[in-house]
């Protein structure tokens, strides 16, 4: 974390993956740490917020979520988009330094016993909701949002600042193979 | 539809939505059409292509869906940004006129009966996956995509177009309250 790294609201959280930004997912399990990428990840329910994500068996990441039940879903940035892809397309059990590879850098919150991926622009600490239908016939893992952090110099006030803030902290929004989209112009209408 | 509505091919179906646009939900039963907004659709599965959708039990839409077991995503431009904002914030309850009200144009696509939203870039109809666990107690529901087609001024060869179609044509996503961004730039990484 740095001095930008401030709480966000629980009643808001839910606007931090709002917009469908790929997210890089990350847990912890008896010292073993990982992150993945994942484009299908998404709101579920404004209070408490709850959030979906899709985690294929092959994961080694879906592991430590069922043995922890928690994760954390971070918000990559246009500065992180080739470790993004790089945290997609390799796995833990191929290559056991995968992150140290990637060149990530992780880091803790107070009270919270997960690695958080540092350089994101927002993190959602979640609580697994055990659906073993859902997560063994879809691969579909539900959690309930506990904490939430973002970097103030991109969400401030309950909002998305990317109107302002540098374009290097813009959400990064998955096509395939390695290729996103950028999120881009704010658009106002009336509610 | 018009000369541009081509069909998409189901294995490249999911990119439709990967990168996180808001759609609009429709559907249809017993002549009753309905279209609402969600900013909680998402990807499940790639083959045979599956989504998601969080739709509340006040939605009209929703009725519809139960009782004919389909429903339709479309994908929203920003030329439709206010018509997407009135479509979520007004029910065919309170308006039975709602979708003239609203500006709507419907069409169908020969061999489905199921109303699509004119001026959308994409069309994912979608055969209802009975899941009633999930259904009542979160509001998701299952699809898995039986037809798709986009506006081949958008998306084509299986790619998004965005970088060279025009700017109106890029997809929107919802933040809160009436307000959006559109997709922005294009970013290539090496997966």
């Amino acid at each position: 974390m740095n001095e930008h790294t401030q709480p966000v609201a629980l009643d808001k959280a839910y606007r931090l993956i709002n917009h469908g930004p790929t997210v890089l997912v990350s847990a912890r399990h008896a010292g073993v740490d990982n992150v993945m990428a994942a484009a299908w990840a998404c709101g579920l329910d404004f209070s408490p917020p709850k959030v979906t994500v899709v985690i294929d068996k092959i994961a080694a990441t879906r592991g430590l979520i069922e043995q922890s039940g928690y994760f954390v879903l971070q918000v990559p940035t246009v500065e992180q988009a080739a470790l993004t892809t790089r945290l997609g397309t390799t796995t833990l059990a191929s290559d056991p330094e995968k992150l140290a590879h990637a060149g990530v850098e992780l880091f803790e919150m107070e009270g919270v016993n997960l690695p958080l991926v540092a350089g994101c622009s927002a993190w959602l600490v979640c609580r697994l909701i055990p659906e073993l239908h859902n997560q063994q016939a879809y691969d579909l893992f539900i959690g309930e949002v506990t904490h939430a952090w973002a970097d103030s110099r991109a969400f401030r006030d309950g909002h998305w600042q990317f109107e302002t803030a540098a374009p290097e902290l813009r959400s990064i929004h998955h096509v395939a193979g390695g290729h996103y989209y950028a999120i881009g112009d704010a658009i106002a209408t009336h509610s």
